[in-house]
């Protein structure tokens, strides 16, 4: 019998001693102690955004966080441009046009990623007062150029508020917050943090805050002047998920200690580790160029006779493994390794092995080993220091 | 040394082994074992509602299940009457109002329950779409007539939907749903259901699904047909609390174990006792009336001379029992004493000698062990069999 392995994209997998953290007694949400752990919580999320923005961590889902970012800038008529590129970047748009915001979408084929002319092609079309951008796209399995995108919005549109959702992103590459200049970047505690669902991290510029001062659209719960007036007091408006405050103070001292360059690197390598795993298969990768690959989850094409929902019914059956199904027009006919969090590289060689012994299993013509060694390859690659010539 | 005990209205203290049932792994929400782990959940909360209608469990506080219930059967202008005892039944209608609904308010003096009267007379200016009640009104301590209310409102408006605040009240005091034909009822899980904050629960009547399709207000992360949708498919729209699930889970074979009745009378119980102990000391309760008095929290004025705030300052510093501020008009007037949730008898004994401790401590003119008997005496009372001439 094998342990479950969870391979999607959140929840991802959580360290044993954070879950052992949740074990601890509830307190009381307003008083000194619960103050110290909310601001030990919130300076850590800064540290994961790279900011020194106000920081709020929200008591949600991802999708509440980016419910919050939304309605806490924007009037009805407001008009807002999407960049959509998979289901999570539709996803947005839908929250704000259900607030009555005027939304433009410009949307990317499967499978590729946001690309300067589109966007300056639909920025003539503005002005626009908010910007919605996806950093990692999960249903696609797409990284979008964050920065440079970014770059080209504050050009054209100096006062623009530009919005990210990095739920599944933050952590797997990096995202400067304030370098960048994004206005509300919005992150997801059981993704790259390591910990159970239940958290939402908000990250403020002071210009999204003059927005706030002005925008309609109704809130109560997801209302940001009242996250900052009772933070000021050490405290949270709403009764917060404990539990998963206690498992974020431990698994926060986990990722300090690994130190954020760190971690990006550990993410690129498992991805770059499976992809050159998947390609010496033979097999058809849903994002072809690395530069745009997800760090976070790779889609991938089964064999020609494989079904994709048999191969990962054997993947869960026989070996533990939980892989993703794929989201929207490649549901059922994809499928998507979720590699972020509290992973490493044995796992991908393991989930590689599973992978050739399912698909020989299904009637593929491939050789056993192939793709592991393809993937140690790669890591050994990425872990030497470079050569002498080329520093 | 002592261990701390939370003595406050939410959160409450969680079992051992609920705490433990989170250090579960985490699992793919969009799976079949979480899809049983979903089921098994939303009957124990069907049971706690002792409903048949729909229950859904969203990730959130009581604070977000409230603006649910709103923003799901409310349009801009809708007419709301809000009965208002206290904090909590102010926030109610404060949601409503931020949606855009024309709200109402009949508000009660501090530490009185809702009567007959006043509702009539505030129904005569109807109709009113919407009804708002708060079952326990924890800011003033106060258990509101519900049933009587609900019947009074029921043959005066028999088409208005009757939504009830029952988050700190579910559990605590029979709250039949169907048999007093309520349209939405919120709890919450770090009340009654002994687990940490986290989950909010909604029990809907048909008669407020019409409503709900056909109101305006803006919604998406609280859109209950998304919720019914993907409930059909043994799922929740947004990635859940897992590890709140787990522990509800956990829970409910106490809840259930011990049975509805056995829980309102242990509540009851343990309020009375408090009670009779407060009393027999010469203090001062906030609610004098037992059958309007909460069996979740007590509000007690401290003798002449000792500040309520120094009080709990001993309280918690010498024996660890944290207890409540008082809310609202009688924040830092009063103290008030949660028991709601996994306690006993001997929990509220040991909160009485402390208190008498203390209350010495501060110079009060008491004596050592008065209340600790009289709460004794109730305790032995109200288990005894009724006397035989009586039934």
């Amino acid at each position: 019998m094998q342990d479950q392995r969870l391979m999607i994209p959140g929840p991802t997998p959580v360290p044993q001693s954070v879950l052992q953290a949740m074990a601890r007694p509830m307190m009381n949400h307003r008083s000194k102690p619960f103050a110290e752990i909310l601001e030990d919580c919130t300076d850590g999320a800064r540290w994961m955004f790279q900011t020194r923005n106000d920081v709020f961590i929200l008591t949600t889902s991802g999708t509440g966080g980016l419910e919050a970012a939304a309605v806490n800038v924007l009037s009805p008529g407001d008009r807002v441009l999407a960049l959509v590129a998979g289901v999570f970047g539709k996803r947005w748009a839908d929250i704000c046009q259900a607030y009555g915001a005027d939304v433009e979408r410009v949307e990317w084929p499967l499978g590729q990623a946001y690309d300067v002319e589109r966007v300056k092609e639909a920025l003539a079309k503005g002005p626009y007062l908010v910007l919605l951008m996806t950093h990692n796209e999960t249903s696609t399995t797409v990284l979008n150029p964050i920065a440079e995108i970014a770059a080209l919005i504050r050009r054209e549109l100096p006062d623009a508020l530009i919005l990210v959702d990095s739920v599944s992103g933050l952590g797997t590459a990096d995202l400067p917050v304030d370098a960048l200049d994004l206005d509300i970047v919005v992150a997801g505690s059981q993704k790259a943090f390591m910990l159970p669902p239940g958290l939402a991290y908000l990250a403020v510029s002071p210009r999204a805050w003059e927005a706030i001062g002005k925008a309609k659209a109704p809130r109560f719960y997801f209302d940001l002047v009242r996250a900052r007036d009772f933070k000021a007091k050490g405290q949270t408006p709403w009764t917060p998920a404990i539990s998963v405050f206690y498992a974020m103070q431990e698994a926060l001292r986990h990722l300090r200690a690994e130190g954020l360059t760190a971690i990006f690197a550990r993410h690129e390598r498992l991805a770059m580790g499976l992809r050159a795993g998947v390609r010496a298969l033979g097999l058809e990768l849903l994002v072809k160029d690395d530069a745009i690959a997800s760090r976070a989850v790779t889609g991938v094409w089964p064999p020609a006779g494989v079904a994709a929902n048999d191969f990962r019914k054997v993947m869960q059956d026989r070996f533990g493994i939980v892989l993703a199904n794929g989201q929207g027009p490649v549901q059922d006919k994809i499928f998507r390794i979720g590699h972020l969090g509290h992973v490493g590289e044995l796992d991908i060689t393991s989930c590689l092995s599973a992978l050739e012994i399912a698909l020989v299993g299904l009637g593929a013509k491939i050789e056993l080993g192939t793709s592991v060694a393809a993937a140690q390859t790669e890591f050994m690659r990425a872990a030497a220091p470079e050569p002498v010539a080329a520093r």
